[in-house]
């Protein structure tokens, strides 16, 4: 499989397939066409087929595609196969939402570490993990963790993302409202809750 | 201006530059190029001049923009010169987060109104805000609020998406990890936070 052809676009959609994929399922769904995936997803057919062809041809003309083995190449191809695992640094409102949060598991993600920088925060117990001092992100290199959801203040992010990259860390899921700077082998994902709701006036008035 | 040119992607950015430009601003820098916008943000100085020259010329040659003149063009073009009100609907951990957030001042936005189906919340004050009850979506109405941002657990979304569209919203800013469907005027930004993280594992390895 040659994944490094797959645009960038391609792949921000796969999730949203493997998503809608497992809710069909649960439903009871054990073939699908192309058509109907892109029904369910209220999307065009073109671009759910398009996107699809290009790892591969495991659906069959004219009987679609066996749910099951689709979601299974779609965790392959994401490298969702294998259990991931993430830190979470700044246990804030938003902080403590994601450590709250269990849909995690049907990616087969698991946050193993949390850190922040408040000593009340610190040694608190929240769904089986313990709030780490943040001095100790540099942990994180011997208990490989590669993936890291930065929720911190503005203030600390670029001294934190630095931190995190030292500590071996090669993807930040970033939500603290700034750009960060990091070494071009180190992915960044940028969710900025104020700047997507900025975007919805415009969108509207179109 | 014909703002119906504008392509998505380029519209996508412009929070991206204003988020910059603001805190640039609040450094004290009046005029930059978009050279200076680009290294600012690292991204190449080609995109930053194309998306900007898609609302005309106000830049000089060999001056640049001023600041503020630019974040005033950027905030009429994205509908932000006027205040924008928003109803928030899911007061859970990621709601409340959202809720005490302090961002959304500098896009001119805020969240006038709160709903929550438990009778525990309902009444809660919080940032000023009361917590209504969920039956009173209609009421956004008359109160002019064209903005939901969506923070239910998946079971509730679909039905609360359809109260919305009938109470007159025109914008959803959905996080309920799930696909909602709404007519073709309603416009819909959704933000998945385990779909954003299930794309970093291919990121890191290409």
């Amino acid at each position: 499989m040659q994944n490094h052809k797959i645009p960038d676009e391609t792949v921000h959609r796969l999730p949203v397939y493997l998503r809608e994929l497992l809710t069909l399922q649960e439903q009871g769904i054990e073939k699908l066409s192309s058509q109907e995936l892109a029904d369910s997803l209220g999307c065009g057919c073109y671009q759910v087929r398009k996107d699809l062809s290009y790892f591969g041809r495991f659906g069959k003309r004219g009987v679609g595609y066996t749910t099951e083995i689709l979601i299974r190449e779609i965790l392959n191809i994401l490298k969702l196969n294998v259990p991931q695992k993430a830190a979470l640094i700044g246990i804030g409102n938003l902080g403590l939402a994601i450590l709250r949060y269990t849909g995690f598991g049907k990616y087969n993600f698991r946050i193993t570490a949390a850190f922040d920088s408040d000593g009340k925060k610190i040694g608190q117990i929240i769904r089986n993990i313990t709030i780490e001092d943040i001095k100790k992100i540099r942990t994180l290199k011997r208990r490989s963790v590669r993936i890291a959801i930065l929720a911190t203040p503005e203030a600390a992010a670029q001294q934190i993302a630095d931190e995190l990259v030292e500590a071996g860390v090669t993807s930040i899921l970033n939500f603290a409202p700034c750009n960060i700077k990091v070494p071009k082998n180190v992915q960044v994902r940028n969710i900025d809750i104020a700047m997507e709701l900025a975007c919805l006036p415009f969108m509207a008035s179109e």
